[in-house]
């Protein structure tokens, strides 16, 4: 636990009685954080931070998503998470949809879908739930599942009965309110919670006033904050906040913003929602009603403006998208209020997820460095996190492949974009290494595809790994098919735009590193080449069958990226482990079957040869531990070639493996 | 535990069998270490440290001492340990004294001073135990205490009965046997067993051969290795191991070498151990028994020769010497032989304990860099102790200075010494700042005398504070009164002799560091002027009544040393605490009363000056962020200077503290 005696009397650094700037008082019985808290937003809970940006001044946005109907979408609406998680919201949010079976372990149900937010795409997320016509155990249920998957905010709404013949159950969840306390009596404080407001009045409310003391119940049941429905004037959102402060709702009230998208969808929206379009929009969309980019473009303008009204009025601390799932028209009205800010600034140098359970967590091996998602996904079962240390982890035990084919494994392109990219029909193992020399390149192949992933790399080179584009080019060529790498750095700043992460004013390091896949014959000429190399260069190299060979001293993990902070141990996020590499090698052997040979037809020669190479070939990993020298791991590899091209050296030694 | 699951199936990686250098095989089930192993040293049990030796062919030697009859013996001898341990024994040992209270908590008991090896001086120790006369439950309480002291290997001994009609007891301790049974019996492998062997047999023994007979069944009970009593011809030793190994006798057997050093030693140990003294050395010595410069040359040359002869059979992997407590003869034998090497490598920057409950411990504060026999004391509670990193620890308990006397926290001066060097009389503040700038320069002060310590530095300065010697003298001179500092490093080799430490290709780094006493006055100033190091310098400022000033981030540590190695995670042994320093400023603003003001008359003038200061000053301790650059701490003082000659702005800014 963090700060666990902060309860005897810890004064923080900040609350400064003696006039001295940036100081502050303190006692030896004072806590100390367990951790470094390189970014506060990951161990803070939804309301402090917004309490923390209404202090600064520093408005904000949040975004609002419905589950998918189908696996396909699913994946899209992920990558749409990343996409727009790369634009700063506090927030998401997941509705909830009674019909859908919203709680289940499908991967369209709304708890999946925000669970994959948190814990794979790092987002604070906020679980929609509804609980009319819900028993209590089947709430408490909902809850405990959602907990467990490390979601801490639900927005706790009635719901529509389902049915015309609904009527009020004695003790029963019959308004959002009963939702409110039956979270706090379940659960104390633990999830941070939400609740609508209705600028116009709920539509079955008995007055704008009633509806308005409904509000203040669900307030004072312990919500702590408010996400207004959409409404199309500023004035109104306005007169409501108004409202709400006159009768003592203090907590923060968030509008709900519908940028107009087309014209039908905002007719449905409007019949749902029971509100009335305002006659001045009428009139301008009802005569481009079929011109979809006009109506967009208007919706655009519209939003924009009344978001500027809202934010000058110094109400409103951050806005609420209704996206509908849809990215143009939010960013673009983000970006004219110049709310979207792609901050390349990073905590640590690889994706960070927002379960609670992790947020101590600073340590990974390099190796699922492409595949973040896959490392959360296979350590999900941990109890706890290596935190400063890697060898300090007590929960080695990786999860298994068996659910291997889970969506969020899966390449994002379909079938035929990697037969494209990857080729149709492969015809020796020198087509593979043409494959793998193009991804590198950016070239398109002899088809005129570019290669955009490869089966270990779902997106196009790192710009980091962009700096290593001309001796990773060669290597490819001839069949050291590289997989990951990253260059020594030996002290850069950490807001260095590339490699830079952690706060400001501190430095950042690394190890160079190479990862590649290679035929036993050249592993046999590498071994020989890297005795000239010791200690210099340590190497795991392993078979699909387990078969690992290392000069790794005792075993110990090598930490291979390292930052140097202002007032702060040292944090090294990054690094090469001998035991988990024996995990993830099952994972990296397995995709060339899973992704790569099954695109083809059992026993076809494109299948054999991704086969041959999945029997035969090594995985192999260097690391060059002199990092403030130019990397030696290309001239490892280029000694490698020449041993390879005298003939006697090699069989003599073709009897090592 | 490390390498707690070791049982299932791991392999290290020196097992290889692929013919491959420097490589093994290993599976996924592997263990890891949880610490960094610097020194595999650490870790190792004592056989097991023998057995590596033995294996590698490399010669080791052992010291034997007997505890000390006063107090300030027990300094002297505390002193020993830390001067012949530079040599690097493989262990020493502490005899038992059954009439001397030996299990006693005793300054000078044979428990204590062992304890004292262990704990303060890092020293591998044998507590030697004798058995006869003594109950089961007596013996088990000795060894319970050893246990908790740290305390891992037994010297197993009989012991001679006391008074003249001892008899057998059924079922008592009879033998060294009944005692190893024992030790095996309740403590399991816990100990590791030494026992004796008598080269020429022992004086009650019926025969050799029947004492021969004994010391198999002794090693046969459990014992791990012999040290035999001394005697004076090689041959005497081989004849002896010869016959051991012919009934069985399989563990090491180390010869115990005796330099002659005197002539009534000699005669008093003969006759105690009822040895005879060869013709051919009775003659040498009988012409010569008054010059004992003499019989002491001849000593040494005589153990040489036949240390010489022992080493060159093949026999002897190490050599146990009788110290006599005295360092000159058996430091030159050593020497004459090659085995005192004075190995400036260190694992850490910092004195290790060798209490096996510290043996994962690599994170201190840095502010008992200069009394690293202090730190242990005050954290010899703690159960666990800090392990990469410091924020992780969970016993920020510091031990009270209650026991602040006890003699090992003492100067190893006397009195009379500390007044030369410290002043008979002091007259002003700046008299005392004089004191500080000559103990920084080495110059005498103005009664001739050079400042070999002061009560925060025990010894003189440190060879890597000479580095910053000139700015330290400058500084001290105007009432900057520096007690601990080091220079800022950017990655020099790990086998560098001044900054070094940690394993072999490795590179060390520092952050700038002073810590000093100044006037409340200076402090002003300085909190103006570090305003301007925002965010480069951190500090923490604190007087003796607690007052703490500080910009510490989240009361975070600070990591202010640490190293990169190759295969290894990053190791940062020292941290700017800024909850220990509250910890620590007790102890700092003590000493100056403790070792200082006590040494003047109760209201004396020097005594009130002293007094003063304790009251006045403040405490400052500052690290520069950017260890890359050159240290700034320098120019930060300089700058309080040149703020505190303006006169306006010290009147002005005169309220702040």
């Amino acid at each position: 636990m963090v700060n666990q005696r902060a309860d005897i009397g810890w004064q923080s650094s900040k609350s400064d009685s003696s006039g001295a700037s940036n100081s502050g008082e303190s006692s030896k019985e004072s806590s100390r954080c367990s951790t470094p808290v390189l970014d506060a937003d990951r161990t803070d809970r939804l309301r402090d931070k917004m309490k923390r940006r209404i202090e600064s001044g520093d408005h904000w946005f949040s975004l609002e998503f419905f589950p998918p109907r189908t696996t396909s979408g699913a994946v899209n609406l992920i990558s749409r998470f990343d996409r727009m998680g790369s634009g700063g919201p506090l927030f998401i949010d997941i509705t909830w949809h009674p019909a859908g079976d919203p709680g289940s372990d499908k991967e369209t149900s709304s708890m999946m879908i925000a669970s994959t937010a948190v814990n794979y795409c790092g987002l604070e997320s906020v679980l929609h739930l509804t609980c009319c016509n819900q028993t209590k155990e089947k709430i408490s249920a909902h809850l405990n599942k959602a907990k467990r998957l490390g979601l801490k905010n639900i927005m706790a709404l009635r719901g529509d009965p389902i049915g015309e013949d609904w009527v009020e159950e004695d003790g029963g969840f019959n308004y959002a309110t009963d939702l409110v306390k039956h979270i706090r009596c379940e659960f104390d404080d633990y999830f941070d919670i939400c609740v609508a407001g209705y600028p116009t009045g709920h539509p079955e409310a008995e007055s704008y006033e009633d509806d308005l003391r409904h509000l203040k119940e669900k307030v004072d049941a312990g919500a702590h904050f408010i996400v207004t429905q959409l409404f199309f004037r500023a004035e109104t959102f306005l007169k409501f906040t108004k409202d709400c402060r006159a009768i003592g709702i203090t907590c923060p009230i968030l509008p709900g913003i519908f940028p107009i998208q087309g014209y039908h969808s905002l007719r449905q929206l409007v019949k749902l929602s029971k509100l009335e379009v305002p006659e001045e929009i009428k009139q301008v969309i009802e005569p481009i009603k079929e011109n979809d980019a006009a109506i967009r473009n208007y919706g655009i303008q519209q939003a924009v403006e009344m978001c500027k009204v809202l934010l000058a009025s110094g109400e409103v601390p951050g806005l609420h998208f209704y996206t509908l799932n849809r990215e143009v028209a939010t960013m673009e009205v983000l970006r004219q209020l110049g709310l979207w800010v792609e901050d390349p600034r990073r905590p640590l140098p690889w994706a960070i997820s927002a379960h609670p359970k992790r947020k101590e967590e600073d340590v990974r091996p390099i190796f699922w460095a492409s595949r973040p998602k896959s490392y959360i996904y296979r350590t999900q079962d941990w109890d706890d996190f290596p935190n400063g240390r890697w060898g300090n982890s007590s929960s080695p035990a990786f999860g298994e492949l068996t659910d291997y084919y889970l969506f969020y494994l899966k390449s994002k392109s379909p079938k035929e974009a990697l037969l494209e990219m990857w080729g149709e029909e492969l015809t020796s193992e020198e087509s593979v290494y043409e494959v793998f020399t193009n991804y590198i390149t950016g070239k398109t192949n002899c088809n005129g595809h570019k290669i955009m992933c490869l089966p270990w790399n779902d997106d196009p080179l790192a710009t980091e790994t962009n700096l290593l584009k001309d001796e990773l080019e060669k290597v490819n060529r001839r069949g050291v098919l590289t997989i990951n790498s990253q260059p020594n750095i030996n002290g850069k700043a950490s807001s260095d735009p590339i490699v830079g992460w952690g706060p400001p004013g501190g430095y950042v390091f690394q190890k160079a590193y190479l990862e590649f896949f290679t035929s036993s014959e050249n592993v046999t000429a590498l071994l020989q080449v890297l005795k000239k190399y010791e200690p210099r260069v340590n190497y795991h190299i392993v078979n699909v069958q387990g078969r690992n060979i290392t000069n790794a001293p005792d075993m110990q993990p090598n930490a291979v990226t390292w930052g140097i902070f202002p007032g702060r141990e040292i944090v090294q996020p990054t690094v090469v482990d001998p035991v988990s590499f024996m995990f993830w090698k099952d994972e990296a052997f397995a995709l060339w079957i899973e992704q790569w040979a099954k695109l083809y037809e059992d026993e076809s020669p494109s299948r054999m040869i991704i086969k041959y190479i999945h029997d035969n070939y090594y995985l192999v990993n260097l690391v060059d531990n002199d990092f403030p020298l130019d990397s030696c791991l290309w001239q490892v590899i280029e000694d490698m070639f020449v041993l390879l091209d005298s003939p006697q050296v090699t069989q003599d030694e073709g009897s090592e493996l």
